[in-house]
């Protein structure tokens, strides 16, 4: 096997762009991961279309070699890592095209509103799919769930949950309200504690949650049955919004 | 009023000083922190021992000057802060001694072990807080609660919250047992699945967190009444740390 030596290889530049450009992803339907445990855990459920590996990385994770890894030169790694202390290990994977009647059957839906940070993104989808929700809506605003800190933040759960795009939430949450599905809101104010939302939801559920900074649009909030709040001590103004966001995922897990 | 114009004035490397040093820190009882937010945070329940603000900090700011801020050019403000995007504000404070009966009266208890992430660290300090917990124990391994890092994380939770810390967890859990405290662990194998706690600890209750890539130790868990997990699908293969150790400070926040 031939060991690409060169940074300036075409394979590698376009696996550079792919990581770089959200716009390249959405074209091409691929994304980029990096690591040997997140590349062998989206492996589970997406379909890997090249694998590069140096041979130090394979020789310490073998079971990579399935994926038929091209071979690459540490100062290749460090190309597509952007960093000196990479694992050697990068992979192209096939976004994961969710079935189209996803949110005409999802019986627990994630919806997320002005999420920038990626980390806070990852953890959400991370958290929703430890806690049994079928689905996620990202609406304007949220940070690419395949950009590769979103990835890091997710730990492969970005491939098992059917996650989709929306420009228009409200419209969004009148479709689903239209068949039955509670859609409840986070609000720090004029809200109710979570409590309050009881936990019988026989049409299902969506939870929409905002960033931490500027919560939700009201046109969201206004779109939703109920906005509820985490109930807290004084002692803080909020919590984190990953945080936040999965203390509801978990209140709601049993649905 | 003079402006402190110099790089090298020695308060302004005192400052950088608490700001880099956990042994500073500890020898002078003292912690800096940045930011107008926070510091208004903090000096709700901490003492500010000095306050340095530039000119468009304070203007922005004005409720800042009740803490008497010494002024600084903006480029002394770039050295406190390591960047260029500084809001301009600095303070040292008093770090908060908790009484020294916290661990004899404490009901609820958050202990940590291992936990090296400053930003986990800070999120678990702000999640206690919000639910309720009375007291924080920091075992070996753990960031500082008061690092520059952590407290961006617990947005000033660390001041309101009493912390101690502990080089012998096993000693201190044996303790809080003979007082009668429940002492939970926490830990993804050998452990019993949340609910099976149950939610009657008439004595309190201490909860156990690790590290997400380690867990705790066996000594630790040992040392405790009962493990348990949080239940998953079979989707991920764990949460993020900050996460899982919130769910269960939400899950325990009306015992």
């Amino acid at each position: 096997m031939e060991t690409i030596t060169s940074r300036e290889n075409a394979k590698i530049k376009y696996a550079c762009a792919v990581r770089d450009s959200e716009k390249q992803r959405a074209a091409d339907g691929l994304f980029f991961a990096e690591g040997p445990k997140l590349c062998l855990e989206l492996a589970k459920s997406c379909t890997p279309r090249a694998m590069y590996a140096t041979a130090a990385a394979l020789a310490k994770t073998p079971e990579l070699a399935q994926f038929d890894p091209a071979e690459i030169a540490p100062h290749v790694a460090e190309k597509l890592s952007g960093t000196k202390s990479n694992q050697g290990v990068f992979a192209l994977f096939e976004t994961p095209v969710p079935p189209a009647d996803t949110l005409d059957t999802a019986r627990r839906i994630l919806m997320l509103e002005g999420v920038q940070d990626p980390g806070n993104v990852g953890t959400l989808l991370r958290s929703a799919a430890a806690f049994g929700f079928d689905a996620v809506v990202l609406g304007p605003g949220c940070a690419s769930p395949l950009s590769p800190k979103t990835l890091r933040s997710s730990m492969g759960a970005a491939g098992r949950l059917p996650t989709l795009h929306s420009d228009d939430l409200p419209a969004a949450l009148a479709a689903l309200r239209a068949r039955g599905v509670t859609t409840l809101a986070t609000a720090l104010y004029r809200s109710r504690p979570l409590d309050e939302a009881g936990n019988d939801f026989p049409g299902g559920l969506c939870v929409v949650i905002g960033s931490e900074g500027q919560g939700l649009t009201d046109r969201t909030v206004e779109a939703c049955d109920m906005a509820v709040r985490i109930p807290m001590t004084d002692r803080v103004e909020s919590l984190n919004a990953a945080v936040a966001g999965s203390v509801l995922l978990w209140h709601f897990r049993g649905v």
